[in-house]
């Protein structure tokens, strides 16, 4: 892949430099297919929740007045009874799976309590599961109570961060041996955005027989993903977020063929039953990957999944990933020369290729900066203790002029010492 | 509770009697609450999916465009991050919960896995599991995975039903004892419609200390319920049916509020936790009922809930049971004095204090009536194995009218040999 580095070193940072490069952005059409009430409002948190595509809006409609109000219990035969794996098959197209190893299905923390019991199934004797400390929290918390539920015979080695913004490789690597029941690690971590080498740690977890389960909820859509071809045994990810399904969008799961006959899922609800309809009393798990499906799925929540993924799919992932990679250099380039002289540092990895489509910007007044920019300033990113700002560039629709103007009302938040009037309180911000 | 039974005994049946009844029908005007594009469609499957309700439909659009689309991430403080604890109150109100011990979260199935795991820690000593064949195969699949997961420790005894339609009563209190580690039933059982009398099994599950727990799917909304007077410990119920959630419409959970801070969710996902936007590394379990949340819930699912609870509120569920019990009872007249003619049998209990909302007909062609009655004479009922043709009847949208008019269709289909058109063969219909 191109890694398209705009280099503007030798210009002032300024407005005309960030419309220069939305002039040459072959995905700038794309802003139009999003719902864009508020124009002057930028919107950086795409990372945490998608903006609303257009069409997904005339879909979701549809699909409630005809197929909930017209078809009612017709719409099951009528394409929700596949939806799980239809859409599974299509998320697949995007992190290198083949077809029948993905479904749609619960949230992502549901999902890989599924999965990490099923993997930690395949080696009872082994007793150490890698992760990382950077890792999202409510996958360690699953983890957590997996080993719990399973009478804390298992360790968890989490992989050191010197920096608290990239994972110490050597570490993770070194901890992968003929012990390792399971690796599982977040693609992009939430918080810096460190973009793992996932070839490297699961050809890693390969030659000692570790299973490796990847969580790809802040690298899909937005990063290529290979997990066929990485090899990669599980994989679990979220929907709400670069792939625009929508706020609390199921999520989705991937096995790999192989093991899907060797493992099930500790929930044995109807949905992943051999014949659901049947209504035997007792439970036998389908062949293939609906195995680990579990109850009703949310249907209404699942509708807006296809048209969004079809945006993904258009504009192509090579395409999306080398517009992020050219969002996230130019944020990086105006943190250093904007933002640093008013005490920010970069939280996210300097080296692209080591980096997701989210930057975070820290600062010891962070929690009152980014309030400061939502409620006064039409920005909105998001805050993540104790001192990140994170600004998530969503290449569909989010322009270089806007990274431009988010960081001049940053500047401006700083210099006017807008900050200063909010409290230190906490609320609950996703 | 009056149970207004019609006694048309000296009438011939016919559409006058079914039309003075509607006349008399003091929730009649709630059909207009109702999207009804097709009006000469009789639909029979609102204990499988309930219709769709007017408010809903534009409650949900308003949802999309000023919620996702407008409010964005803002959405979450304005009103998502509280839902399920917001609607779980609402829904207590329905049946017999105070405040702080229901949540909305998830399926039916992964809830009922999340707290048959803390009811069997209640208890590790004890190794029987009491339930019954009338359960719902999903219900029993959960069950036997949780007997697997725990290492085969218990053993499941499901009390037997001598005709297929009622649960042997004193088989199942003779079960219920010192070495019991779990009751768990379904309020109303999926295919005959049977009604446990729910506050005599807990009162004697209380005496030898053995936790409860109800599955309300099919009575939550239409029968009421009274958990905290039964001295119930836990619940679990779907929202699509009679609650007119829309399709997967996330389920709920009751945990009696003296258990909450005993027991935990095996799943451990950052919306149990204690301050899930604190980040820590270690789960601790949020206080109360919210600990049994578990990943992101799915929003725009959730959204048709809270206009839906209203019109049940509004209708009143005395009322509500009150139309009940005379459509079945209607149903059960016309079943005895037009179908036994013409070879069916009631798959349901006579007595209306021991049925819930719909009734099962059964005939050795069931499955091919069945098809006709949907392909070819605009009524929607549903079929379950291996003889049951299942009529729901949703008080607040189906007339009594309706019920003449679909055994009127039923018998044109008998008469005319419609249904031997029809395969054998069975595809998948909820």
């Amino acid at each position: 892949m191109q890694m398209s580095e705009p280099k503007p070193k030798s210009h002032r940072p300024g407005p005309e430099y960030a419309l220069r490069l939305d002039a040459g952005d072959e995905l700038s059409q794309f802003r139009e297919e999003f719902v864009v009430p508020e124009p002057d409002l930028i919107y950086l948190d795409g990372n945490s929740l998608g903006r609303l595509p257009r069409r997904t809006a005339e879909h979701l409609e549809t699909a409630v007045s005809d197929g909930w109000g017209r078809d009612l219990i017709r719409g099951w035969n009528a394409g929700w009874y596949d939806a799980p794996s239809r859409i599974g098959d299509r998320i697949g197209r995007l992190i290198g799976a083949g077809n029948g190893q993905v479904v749609v299905s619960d949230s992502t923390s549901v999902n890989l309590f599924k999965l990490v019991m099923a993997a930690l199934s395949l080696h009872p004797g082994r007793e150490r599961i890698v992760s990382d400390v950077l890792n999202f929290p409510s996958d360690l918390y699953v983890l957590q109570g997996c080993i719990h539920l399973l009478g804390k015979r298992h360790r968890l080695y989490l992989a050191p961060s010197d920096d608290g913004i990239t994972v110490d490789l050597p570490a993770l690597l070194r901890a992968i041996d003929e012990h390792t029941a399971l690796v599982t690690l977040s693609h992009v971590t939430f918080k810096s955005g460190f973009l793992h080498d996932a070839a490297a740690v699961t050809a890693r977890a390969r030659e000692v027989g570790a299973p490796v389960l990847w969580d790809l909820s802040h690298s899909v859509g937005v990063v290529p993903i290979e997990l066929d071809g990485w090899g990669a045994d599980m994989a679990v990810g979220c929907c709400y977020k670069y792939l625009n399904g929508g706020p609390g969008a199921p999520a989705f799961l991937y096995v790999r063929r192989e093991w899907q006959e060797r493992t099930r899922s500790p929930i044995w609800g109807w949905f992943g039953q051999r014949a659901p309809f049947g209504f035997d009393l007792d439970y036998e798990p389908a062949d293939g990957i609906g195995r680990f499906l579990a109850g009703t799925p949310p249907v209404l929540s699942m509708v807006p999944l296809e048209p969004a993924l079809d945006l993904i799919l258009e504009a192509g992932i090579e395409r999306i990933r080398q517009k992020s990679v050219s969002l996230t250099s130019y944020l990086v380039y105006l943190v250093d020369t904007v933002l640093a002289p008013l005490g920010f540092t970069l939280g996210t990895p300097r080296d692209a290729a080591c980096r997701g489509s989210h930057v975070s910007i820290r600062h010891s007044e962070g929690y009152r900066i980014n309030r400061a920019l939502i409620e006064e300033m039409q920005v909105l990113p998001d805050f993540r203790e104790p001192d990140n700002i994170r600004l998530g560039l969503a290449p569909l629709y989010t322009s270089f002029s806007d990274v431009w103007e988010a960081v001049n009302r940053v500047r401006c938040v700083m210099t006017e010492g807008r900050y200063r009037r909010y409290r230190q309180e906490r609320r609950p911000v996703t």
